[in-house]
């Protein structure tokens, strides 16, 4: 393993040396090394140590891999959870050799067993379409939809604003009605990790259904909210406003509103896609520069077909050319 | 097998029956698989077969393997090509069993060497701060960097636009000096994968560096684009209007005005979250309402502490709580 072997392969990655780990991406699998190589450049000059960047990423299963997955590939399982429907497994793919260790796991199982209808489309794959909400179309089909939206779906949110549910998990509480929000972890936060860092605000204000609804004299409110949440993650978690993203979803997943936390590096989030996530800070700087904006404004924005409002935004004319 | 057997473990994923793949998530490396799975409620009730959900998402690398990837774990490579310093394999990880097939592999490996400061800055780990462009600190910190760039960065750019450089890519030309532009295939897109397609438009007016000169009077440019996109895309692709995200960058990496054009259902992609990203039907909607609204607007922005801008923008206040 002499670096200037003439024999040496210009990529024989057996003479791969470690420096250290770069970065890594938890998402897509993958992790980015530095280290050094012997390298021959390809006029045939002297083989040389040279620095080297190594990216390993894991494939995707192959459509027959997909197909045999449990059949043929699934060697052992073993449980780290349940709730409810919910079940999770880790699981080994193929034969692994004598020496991994025992901790080591290839692939992470979810399984939801009943599985519902509701279940089945959740996960069914989606074909989106860009919408452009016209203001005009806003008042004849989301306003009409949104109204007419039983109160019941946001039970558990008046649950929580009213003291009566979740409250071993509010983190923060401005009880004022008009400019005060409740502060808690997102379901999706594992409450430890504080680069995937979530938190949900919720606005004590029951009249602001979205976006749509926020006038200049909202600013008292949203301005209170990007101030005292980055204070509550400063003290308590030791991440600063500026590491901060504070942004809101349209369409929302329910019409009241609240105001998305995630920590900056959390960058794999499929909800900051611009369109659907608009930042609370743009959001103030346009009330501060029109009043009415959300209300003259087109939004523009990719939905999925099966989204209740589709049909009746299609017919509408909003996923037409302008 | 049977499903009524009392001896069959609730979850006892070998009896999982396929019936088909509901989607997968090619850039987490995750299937969805729907299918029918022995099963008795908690409370003792009779075995029954059940519609099961299974998710299998493959694992990320533990941190010890990440350090000893190549020196414990990399059996076998296959190189894929080349390209200058690049250099692309793919590989199989440990022991794989003697069934499985030739064309199965488990991890892809991009290779860099010699690898440069540059190359190895790009992929380390970068800590990110949101940033808060004010008009002012555009003018005083932004624009004179901008200004002060070398012209020769865009070379590659004018020489497109002057027909020299990469002719046989242009897909389309709109040779207006005014509302004009050109339309490429983006390096990152195969040119074959529907649904991660990335084209670029680069505009004939060499005036206008970013968003931020952006005026009512560049609204025939906009929406020249926005319709003349959507018909080359449609005649030679299949992909309407409706199925594309148009876009700008801010930051961009270079300030010659250039729209990127993707799939709607390319989702996974880095570039699109809100606060770098602006929908070109959102810019063409503000211009519409307020003339000035980017000469007048804060622009809010993750950035990181490399990017050239970073220790000005810090200097003069815009990472500081507003």
């Amino acid at each position: 393993m002499t670096s200037d072997s003439a024999a040496v392969n210009a990529l024989d990655l057996s003479h791969f040396s470690l420096t250290r780990v770069l970065n890594e991406d938890t998402h897509s699998k993958t992790v980015y090394l530095l280290g050094t190589l012997p390298y021959s450049a390809s006029n045939g000059g002297e083989t040389r140590t040279e620095p080297a960047l190594l990216i390993v990423e894991r494939l995707h299963f192959t459509t027959a891999e997909a197909n045999q997955l449990v059949a043929k590939r699934l060697t052992e399982t073993g449980s780290t959870g349940q709730n409810d429907v919910y079940h999770w497994l880790r699981g080994r793919l193929r034969g692994y050799a004598s020496d991994a260790a025992d901790d080591e796991w290839d692939v992470k199982l979810t399984v939801v067993v009943p599985a519902t209808e509701a279940h089945i489309r959740k996960y069914t794959r989606q074909e989106r379409r860009m919408i452009r909400e016209t203001p005009d179309i806003y008042q004849r089909v989301v306003l009409p939809y949104v109204e007419h939206l039983p109160k019941s779906r946001i039970h558990w949110l008046y649950n929580i604003l009213d003291g009566i549910g979740e409250r071993e998990h509010v983190l923060f509480n401005d009880p004022d009605p008009a400019h005060g929000f409740m502060l808690l972890p997102d379901s999706k936060w594992d409450k430890r990790t504080m680069e995937s860092l979530y938190l949900l605000c919720l606005c004590h204000d029951r009249t602001i259904r979205s976006l749509r609804d926020l006038r200049a004299k909202h600013l008292p409110l949203l301005t209170n909210i990007r101030r005292q949440v980055g204070q509550v993650t400063s003290a308590k978690y030791g991440v600063p406003a500026n590491q901060l993203r504070l942004f809101f979803h349209y369409q929302p997943s329910y019409y009241h509103l609240h105001v998305h936390v995630t920590h900056i590096q959390n960058t794999q989030l499929g909800g900051m896609t611009v369109g659907q996530a608009y930042l609370l800070d743009d959001v103030i700087d346009m009330l501060q520069l029109m009043d009415d904006y959300f209300q003259k404004c087109t939004l523009t924005y990719a939905l999925g077909q099966d989204h209740p409002l589709y049909a009746a935004l299609e017919e509408a004319g909003a996923t037409a050319d302008p």
